[in-house]
């Protein structure tokens, strides 16, 4: 307790330490504390192994306030889902390769999915999980359609730019290299541990994932200068 | 009924019927049954909501022959696994590259990877779920260690023979490749549901494929080029 603290009566030491918690734990923290929780069960269990009481423990909440917010167990992981989505495209909208030459452009949009997607393994698994379930919840998602990709539109800009300067090969399609660029940024992620035990070899140690990081990347930037 | 079954006396007749059931349905034939509907099974439900009860049935077996044959329904499903492997090794082992130029080689394998993964979806669908479960029932199998990858092996003995030549660029590491390639034919595969309903394309189509796929190819032949 401070001085300060000290100097003021206690029925309004009381109102602002309220106001404090109102403020720390009002309801959009609330909802975001159940989101968190939620987001670490769905990519522990699955959709079908996640418990509800878990979540409310860890959010340390209750499961009135998992209704309350969300309305049911499916439409709490929907949000999940949308949530993990959103993050990424709000980081997607810090990058800024508008000025830039368009192959290395392209390499740095790279760079960046390398990083994120490394950094950002519960996404990939929420992802993997969710295809094994034919993306039945992001198809009762509203919000995931009306999503758009920033780093798809970059590359599509990129694209244009690169073409018109001919600094980039002709015909190629934005989504197409988007899928073949998060294939190689991806794959060995959402792999890791079958391919590690198949070939009796850590890919998860940094080394390896560095020189393959490395490999993958000279390989788009040969494709962009074919 | 032939005239010449009518010729056989009815006990050596229904002897030589028994026989031919045995043939038929003898203990491999019973067991390749069970593998194989346990395989669509597990492909469909995943370890956990996969249920003994309709492998026996689609198996027209009974649950005494499946814990006779595999043990467990865990055993059963490493068998599973291993028989996934077996039959991809299989196939590899029918490609000769030997005396290809190593670059041509290197993209035959390529081609031999993407037209497997595409016509073995379940293969992709039962690793992508191990692999969230951290590859547990992998690392219970005796045999799985024990194999080698043919084309593991294959892409090997090209990257030797390519860059003693001079046609493969230096200091390649051949499961790094491995993983590469396997990422540009499998990525869209193990994530086509997802894929497709955030970017509101349908990625099965079969144009699409064909254009993804020359695309990866055409990125391949650049990085070996390079």
């Amino acid at each position: 307790m401070t001085d300060r603290e000290t100097d003021i009566p206690t029925p309004v030491r009381e109102r602002q330490a309220v106001r404090r918690r109102r403020a720390r734990h009002g309801p959009a923290q609330c909802r975001e504390q159940i989101l968190r929780a939620a987001r670490r069960e769905f990519v522990t269990h699955g959709f079908a192994g996640a418990r509800v009481s878990r979540i409310v423990s860890r959010a340390a909440s209750n499961p009135r306030m998992i209704y309350h917010y969300f309305g049911s167990k499916s439409r709490l992981y929907v949000a999940v889902l949308e949530d993990a989505l959103a993050s990424l495209h709000r980081q997607e909208l810090q990058i800024d390769v508008e000025h830039l030459e368009p192959r290395e452009g392209m390499l740095q949009l790279f760079d960046f999915m390398t990083d994120y997607f490394e950094q950002s393994q519960h996404l990939v698994r929420l992802f993997s999980a969710e295809n094994l379930l034919k993306a039945k919840y992001i198809r009762k998602s509203s919000r995931i359609p009306e999503m758009s990709s920033p780093v798809l539109t970059m590359i599509e800009r990129l694209l244009v730019r690169g073409t018109q300067a001919g600094r980039l090969p002709q015909g190629l399609d934005g989504l197409r290299l988007y899928v073949l660029m998060v294939a190689l940024c991806q794959f060995h992620l959402s792999n890791v541990y079958t391919l590690s035990a198949i070939f009796g070899r850590d890919l998860s140690d940094a080394d390896w994932r560095r020189d393959r990081a490395a490999d993958a990347r000279r390989m788009l930037a040969a494709f962009l200068k074919a």
